[in-house]
């Protein structure tokens, strides 16, 4: 059975079948209709770069590397920040698939590294169209160049110059050639019956937002708004390519996301985090929620939902397992199978830990979540305008002070209380 | 063609459909499916009284008479305060729909008036099963009377003393007496072959929230959510019995809100407005945009969604064009009609007034909303802890004074921002 997973930067309160008011999503909610909504799915931290290591590890970034290396409870993209990646000691789930014959590609956003060492054909990937890092930009090339566009080991060319990104008017097509790119490689597979894994993790909703010509202006939230509905379409067309070469049986499709929406963004650039509170770079359930849908026909019965507490690193396991492969036994690995959970039902027991940098905020287990630690951002940063948690605040709770509470933590009940506004 | 109104106080985020987080609300998630869902759909004052007398004259607050009479922009229950109510002048929905031979049911709470002059009986229904008021209680009976009940005419028994609700364990069975009355009047009608309109207008998620033994803790929400599942429940029942009794087609149903969730009651005994601010009381978003679902098997195609600003006083119409009626001509009717928009998919350009009381505080035209006065509470209801924003803070919007903006009114694109937080 072959893999793929869209993960995306997208909030819990962005796709219609989560609640967003506009309800333009009609693709991502047929998904959702056809297959199993998760409703308490999780990243492994509130950034892009340590939750896509944690997916692709299987392990909380306080174990792959991707944490903090100064400042207490720092959200830190890669170790040593810009400059590290992805160890070679850690295996990397498309790395184990190769065991069972899997083609692996990535379409968009690594993040686990741009130095040579930490190149994703590297780790276990066959093929790559796409980029390092995020396209922020536009840089002066001669001070700083432009982030890199990758076609497998080869450097295509720069965000900004060779692929345009028109900051004025969002322009930027992009998503179009991750999609044709995606289509393709399906194709490819279904022609040579290989079993593949596809991760298809473009960062369209990530500021600076785009979307192609002809998704400019459709939206009634804006160019945010524009940029999830061609992602709505990619996803519409990619599941559609599967059902019409036959293998969507075959093809297990997961979406999700890396970090809730960046309200910091908001409105124009940002996404909803629904009814949650706060968003990307916290550990409150804004940050760290995530839309989240399984989708297999044939064999994930149409509209199911389950309330099992899901990580993102439970992909690397759930992808194993589907490849008729074991997770590695030599380390620990923290995601879990969640086959049992989405083709018999079951419910496991698990908790979810909620990290910022190197420290554990908080945890859930069952309905209940402790507070170790509240922290939104600093005075300091919010004085400069960069709000967390735009108009939401909770006293005690959406601190501009780290407030420890390790001898009594802060706790919520998430089925009463999903805001956690209501400390007990 | 008759006609059945589902008018319940919830808010926005308190079904699945809208992104509650549990998803305990699988009836109303179904008629969604079967049916259209309404995005933009409005009462006509945050408070219940008014509300559902404009929803049975058509008109607004300030038209019928249901609006404050001392205190600039005080919301109140009803003319007069608690001893007024609704003029013989006005046309009630079910007295226009006598002339089409309907027979007219009223369930739950009329609270247009206690007084006999008042009484549902005397403005149009043929039956009625429940009580004026609200129940609130327990009281001493030889201070201050319980609440009544009525089987038409007649005062059958006073809650908490003939209709238990026990407060400390939230258990009361009215609902299920309340879901009895339905389904017989249905079958009576059936029966007889007789066109009806029903009106289910029980206040089982009021504070004080009860629910039937059966349905105590099943809920992750607590007990207000155990209270959404019974009326889930009921609400399922009502529709499959239509469906048995094979009238389902001949048969309109509309279901909605009556304000937004009371957040002063949350979140033991109040609701979710989902990504909007605040709620009950307040003319933001929470306080008057409500979930909205219309289910007309065989005419309305299934999973249907429109944008389509609407009201509570477009039940009126409606429900009029449905029996072949015209509105009155001697009146201003606030109301439209809005079979073109449910049969035909038409979009009718109408703006949504919101009032607190008599003053108009916004109005909302296509995805714009302008606010002329902003006023969450005073400081000093707020001092004492009543909050109708709890969580949530908005500079220069949730006002805790009442702030004129009438010459330069504060303006917000609803979809580029749904929750009202950056004013353009």
């Amino acid at each position: 059975t072959s893999s793929g997973v869209f993960l995306l930067q997208m909030g819990w309160g962005d796709l219609g079948a989560f609640g967003e008011p506009s309800k333009e999503t009609p693709n991502l909610d047929q998904m959702a209709a056809e297959g199993m909504l998760f409703l308490d799915f999780y990243t492994a931290n509130p950034l892009c770069s340590p939750s896509r290591a944690a997916l692709l590890t299987g392990r909380l970034p306080v174990r792959n590397g991707f944490y903090t290396t100064n400042g207490h409870a720092r959200n830190a993209y890669t170790p040593q920040d810009i400059v590290g990646g992805i160890p070679d000691s850690e295996l990397l789930l498309p790395e184990l698939l190769k065991k069972a014959g899997y083609t692996n590609k990535i379409i968009g956003k690594w993040h686990l590294g741009h130095r040579p060492q930490f190149h994703p054909l590297r780790h276990g990937f066959d093929e790559w169209f796409g980029s390092p890092n995020c396209h922020f930009g536009p840089y002066d090339s001669r001070e700083r160049p432009n982030i890199p566009v990758y076609r497998d080991w080869e450097m295509i060319g720069r965000y900004y110059e060779d692929f345009k990104i028109d900051l004025k008017t969002g322009e930027a097509n992009l998503t179009q050639l991750y999609l044709q790119e995606a289509l393709d490689f399906i194709s490819k597979q279904q022609a040579s019956q290989q079993p593949f894994f596809l991760y298809w993790a473009i960062d369209a909703t990530h500021a600076p937002v785009y979307a192609s010509k002809q998704f400019l202006g459709t939206s009634q939230r804006g160019l945010y708004g524009d940029a999830v509905r061609e992602i709505d379409d990619s996803v519409g067309r990619i599941l559609k390519h599967l059902q019409q070469l036959g293998i969507s049986e075959n093809t297990f499709v997961f979406f999700t996301s890396d970090n809730g929406a960046a309200l910091i963004s908001a409105p124009r650039q940002g996404g909803s985090n629904g009814p949650f509170l706060c968003g990307k770079q916290t550990t409150f359930e804004g940050g760290m929620r995530e839309p989240a849908i399984a989708w297999w026909p044939g064999h994930i019965p149409a509209g199911g939902v389950s309330h099992q507490l899901g990580s993102v690193m439970d992909l690397f396991s759930t992808s194993l397992s589907l490849a008729g492969l074991e997770p590695p036994r030599d380390r620990q690995i923290d995601g879990i199978d969640l086959l049992p959970v989405i083709l018999q039902g079951k419910l496991i027991d698990r908790p979810i830990f909620y990290y910022r940098g190197n420290e554990l905020m908080a945890v859930r287990a069952g309905l209940y979540k402790a507070h170790y630690w509240t922290w939104s951002n600093s005075w300091e940063e919010h004085g400069k305008g960069i709000d967390f948690c735009p108009g939401q605040s909770v006293a005690g709770v959406t601190t501009h002070t780290q407030e420890e509470h390790t001898y009594l933590p802060l706790l919520f009940h998430l089925g009463r209380d999903p805001g956690e506004k209501y400390p007990l």
